[in-house]
Parts: C-alpha cells; structure tokens; sequence
C-alpha cells in the first residue's frame, strides 16, 4: 500500500511579485519532505479578510479530509490578534490569524474545535527577531508539522472556545411567495460576475423556475444600480452574448452575469452587505 | 521500482484572482492522491479560444507520453458544445470542450481518436444541480479519472469521428526564391514579441540565411503597420537594443522582436488572420 | 526508509501570459518524474537581474540543503555570457546565466565552486535550432539532470574561477554612534514598503532602540523624498494605519512603510543605489 501525502493548501494576498511565497514554501518544505504544497491563490485582495473568509468556503469542501488550508491576509501581522488552526466539522484544518477570516467557514461547515497556536513551539527558530512575515515563520511552519504529523493537533498549542473566534457580520436571505431579498456577497472578479448569497433552492422554494423572467433591482445604500427584467437561466447560453442573467452558482448561489461581459463593469455593482438584491415575479 | 506518478496539465482562463482553480485542483484530488497536478497557466484571456488552441502545442511536446492536458476555455459552458477527451497521434490526451481549442494540435500532432466525456458517468456528483463550473465538475474530475486509471480512455465515453471535431480556419504559409507570406499567427505577450507561422526551414529553402538584411511589411486589412529593412538573426544580441529583428522563435518559426522592447506596441501588431507578413530579399 | 525526492525552485521574468513556463517544466518532467518542481515565481521583472539576484538571497536558505534553484532572468540569451551552475559554500545550487545573478548569493552565502554549462552535453537536443529560450533547452534541462542525478556537479561541464563570477555593485552600510547610512535596496512591490540594506543589529549597535522616534531621510541623486522624524517599531501596529514606520523586515534589515498604505507610493521612492536613506538619532 502507498503511503497518502498529506495535503496543505495555501491562499494568501502576497502575489507572486517578490520572493515571499518561495520563502513560506521553502520553510515548510524543510519541515518535511512528505507533505504536498498546492497554491490556490496568492491574489486574495490585500487586507481583505472578507475575501479570505469567503474563498475558503468556496473550495474547502471539494478536498479530501484532513487536507490542512494555510490562510494568510493578516494586517494585524505581529499585534495581538491570535493565532489559530480551527477544525472544522467536517474534518479540515484551517490555520489562519483569528481575524474573521473564520466567518464563512463557520457558518457554513461549523467549527468543532479551535487552538492558538502556541509560539514558543510552533515557531521558526531562525528568524525570531522579526515580527512582520508569520506566513512562513508561523502559520506556514506550524500548519507544515501538523500536517506532516510532528505535532497533533492537540500539540499546537491551548484550545480556546469556539466562541470566541473573530467573525464578522454575515447576512441571511428572506424569501417569501414570489419574493427573494439578500445581499451581493462577493464578486467573481474574472468574469465580472455578482454573486449573492441567495440559495437557488430558495429560489424554487418561493415559487420560480428557470425560464421565468424576473423583475431584478440591485441597490446600494438606497440607490438603485440595477433594475430590469431579467431572465433566471440555467446556462449563459439561456441569453444572447451581451445580456444580463440571473443563474445558479457553482456554489448554489443564484448570480448576475453579463454573458461574456462584466455585469461589475457595466452596473458598478461590487459586493459587501451595502450591496442590495431584490427578486420579484413579474405578474 | 518505483510507480510512476501520472500527470495532468491545466490550462484555462480562470485567473488566481478568486477560488476556482482551488475548488478544480480539489475535485482532482478528492478523486485521486497518486497524480501530479501541474498548473501550465491560468492567464489565457478570456474566452480566447484560439489562444488555447495555440498554447496547446507550445508545450504539449515537451511533456511525456501519456500525460493528461485539461485545457477549460469555455464561452459555451453548459450549451450543446461537445465535452470531450482527444487522443493525439503521439499518445498525449487532451481534455478540452470540443469548441476550437483542438485546432492545432489536431493540425500539427493529428488526433487519432475523439471521444465525449459522459456525463452520466464522468461527471462530479456533489454539483449536479449547476452548470456553469465544467472545469471542476466536468474537465477537472474526468480528467482526473483517466489519468489515474479509475477508468479507460473507452470508458471516458462514445466514440465521435476525428472530422467532427470543431476547428478554426488556420493559415498555411506561402513560399518562392526569395519571398515569403504567412500571418501573425500569436503574441508573446510577456516580451511584446510577434510569432508568425513560418517556419525557419521554409527561409532556408527559399534563399535566406542567417545574417541578412531583409524587406518586412506586416499589414492590417491592407495598411501597412511595418515596413523596414530588418536584419534576420540568431540571438537578439545580434541587433543593438531597441533594434528590431526577424529571429528564428523556441517553435522554430520566425518572429519579430525589439530587443529589450515590445515589437507590439511600438508597431500595433497584434494577431490573427488579419495581421499579414511578407518577407522579401533586398536586391 | 521512503526516498527523498529532489527539489527544483524556478524563479523567472516568463510570466504566465504564455506557454513558455508549461514548456520549461515539460521539458524537466521529460528528464526525471522523480523531482519536485516548485514555482517561486515567474514574475521577476523584465530583464531586471538585480531583482533576480536579490530575490535569491531572499528565499534560498528557507529550502533543504541540495534544492537546485533555476533563475531565469536573461536579456543576453543566445550571447557569449555564460550559463553556469553555482554550487554555495552552504550547499545549494544556482543554475542561472552568469549575468550579475549571482551577486547577492555570492555576497551573502559564499560560492564554492561554479562550472560553465557544457551545451554539447546538458542542452535539450529536440531545439537545438534555436537560441532564444534557454530556460526551457538549457537552464531547465541541465538543472532536471542534476537535481535527479543524472549527472554529477562535476559533469555540468568546466569549472571556472568564483573570482570571474559576473556581480552588480553592492553597497555596504556605514554606520556609528546615532547615524546610519545606507540604500533601498529592493522594494516589496505588493505593500508598497522600502527594504533597506542596512541590518537591524547595526541599529542596536548605534544606540538605537524599538520604540525610538528617529529622523530619516531618503535621497535620490541629492534630491529630497522623504525627511520626517519616524517611529522605529517592531511591528505595524506600533503606528496607526496610513502613518510610517521604520521596522525591521522578514531579513532583519530595516525598512520603511506606511501602515496599511504603499510607501513607495506617497514617496515616489523605488530602490537601487541611487537611493540613500540615513537615519540619526533625535536629540
């Protein structure tokens, strides 16, 4: 029987445009030889603990148990805010400054456990001078033992309540009959897609199907940005190129999408809980 | 003896900028621990199906026999558009939607055999009720399959005639004594470089050599954009920095180059069946 | 006992924007499926060899002695400069052009010994009518040779005294009691920050303590850009957001940023020699 390599897989807002990842990744590889190093991304916006939070919930789930997730947007690097590996629910490690990154996680997966972790262990010795780099001197060389199994999890240091983890605040959906309302909780900045936090099974629920037209507005702080009939489609090809449509996420999520154009773009609609969706029937 | 790993390729349009090359690596790995996962690149430009097709067989030669390419440029994503698994000639697999993007490759390795991935069988089945993230559900997850040995190349799905397969208009060159045309055929966007579809042998056959100075038009639907004497060298040390050159590119067709500069900007030559290249002897 | 798997770390200036990193790592996999290929990154700005020598020193000793680093950052490409393999008096290897590369590594780590790579024996046969794309044919192929043991050190091809290695100037901090004097040396692109040259310890050696408020100019060719007293602080959160701080980097040297905010940014400050920054002491 072949041995499984242990997984940990990073995502941080350092880019690729100096040397920090080679340096984080180097550190952990001198943990261990054993353990796979997989990027999902360095180009989480910077300081944006909101995205942090939300990309984590989007692909977490698709990697098989135990695969430890290294999450480094941290503008508070040195300061008091706590260190942590959450286990999740389900089975995953997700090792991050406790900083609402753990929000979505949270909601979604639900958390079971959480510890700090513990620096006068789970430290790199080398360079202990330095307060400014924890993604490879702390989080990426504690997450590299524990998934390499030097340390348990219990090893990496006191656990704390759950809690008491930082989260930051998360919007639920309404539905009724023929009515939806929630919130554009973040952007698929690629294609220029809104992504709301409406499930399309809600959709169902109150009464619509795809093929219906739908009357749509988004509004940002009471103005509106986006008010038209709009087509709820199951694929981009449900509209012509150019037009607007409401579809099913890859995340169950029903979104707004500009077929081959950016709705971001054209509407100046971007994400946070100022961002309004309403959906109605139209009668 | 140790096991070979396999190995997958992945190009797409995806961009690192959100979490889905994350949730598609996942659904790699969740189906197997025992291949290799290799990102080739996730900048190709939206929905550029040419550029995929192109890229292809940049690389596709380099790799060993065997290896799994995913390649997901996929305007048409949950449309009639084939999904498919091509076989080519000289034993790669290539995982593609069946929309253009095997246009070279079937050209210059030729494919032996086509199949259509099945989606009731090679389809992930945690995301069925979504249809617009065929990266992860679809490419990703069959690929992943076949690479592994779960199942067969019979197994990925039916059979489809090698002339079937979609493919777009590609230019084949002209050559005589001392005259060559052929087209821009794609950027090297990176160094501002512009790769033609000629290749080096057809110059040497045609009375060229390594040291001349040589007439180039490059015109755009009849105007001209370049027009100069042109020395056609081996290294871009051959012409001073910020002089351009015809030089012999890593595909072994001419292109041309500013040392040290971008050809493409300083001239407003980009690619494609529109941008014409003439080359002549100077008397 | 499982077999440690050799490791090779490309950094480069290819980008992803075409197939150029797909076809170098192809080119590597062909030669061995039992190395690790590991990106450090392939965003080194053009041609920049200074950046590409600092970057080195930045990541180099993270790595398990034996990892082959192959830097790719070559405007001479196809010229008489060397291609040469460096083997660190603290046992990595360099696989690079001689082009001025090696000059924080020869600084900071020492050379033992450096060889000329042998073209008529570690180059990629496949290409040899070309000369412009040595990462792939020559830099990636020779170091896969190496890394999986293939050949030897000494099979690289001659040795050549480390005194003809080619090295950029570099300049040396000058300090005393109160006063420091030294250059940004790099930037950090993503957060906008200033790494000097000068080493935190030589401020503790001058009188300097964290917490200090310190009076810092940076200079370009005489010409004022930044003359303000300043905190010395040992991490971000000892200055409020958008206020800067001098702090020590993930190097141990100091280095100026604005909290949250891009100092280079504000400053118009980039780095090289022509950067002076002195530090003085208040009275």
């Amino acid at each position: 029987m072949q041995e499984v390599l242990p997984i940990m897989v990073f995502q941080t807002d350092f880019t690729y445009k100096e040397g920090a990842v080679a340096a984080m990744y180097g550190a952990v590889r001198s943990v261990s030889r054993d353990v796979e190093i997989v990027t999902a991304t360095h180009e989480i916006p910077q300081y944006d603990i909101w995205s942090a939070s939300y990309r984590l919930q989007q692909y977490v789930q698709f990697w098989p148990k135990g695969t430890v997730f290294v999450s480094v947007v941290d503008p508070g690097v040195g300061t008091s805010r706590k260190a942590c590996v959450a286990l999740t629910n389900d089975g995953y490690y997700i090792v991050t400054p406790d900083n609402g990154a753990l929000t979505h996680i949270k909601a979604k997966h639900g958390i079971k456990e959480v510890r700090e972790i513990d620096e006068s262990i789970n430290r790199l010795k080398q360079t202990e001078g330095t307060s400014v780099f924890h993604g490879r001197d702390l989080f990426g060389y504690c997450g590299a033992r524990l998934a390499s199994g030097i340390i348990t999890y219990e090893q990496v240091g006191n656990e704390y309540s759950v809690d008491d983890i930082v989260t930051l605040d998360i919007s639920t959906p309404e539905g009724s009959e023929g009515y939806l309302k929630g919130i554009i909780e973040i952007d698929d900045p690629n294609f220029g897609n809104c992504w709301s936090n409406i499930p399309v099974a809600e959709m169902f629920e109150n009464g619509f199907s795809y093929g219906d037209d739908v009357a749509i507005t988004v509004t940002k702080d009471g103005k509106k940005l986006y008010d038209q009939i709009t087509r709820f489609g199951k694929t981009f090809g449900d509209v012509k190129k150019g037009e607007a449509i409401l579809y099913n996420n890859e995340l169950m999520n029903v979104s707004l999408a500009l077929s081959q154009g950016s709705f971001m773009e054209q509407y100046k609609v971007y994400f946070g809980p100022e961002y309004i969706i309403e959906i109605r029937k139209v009668k």
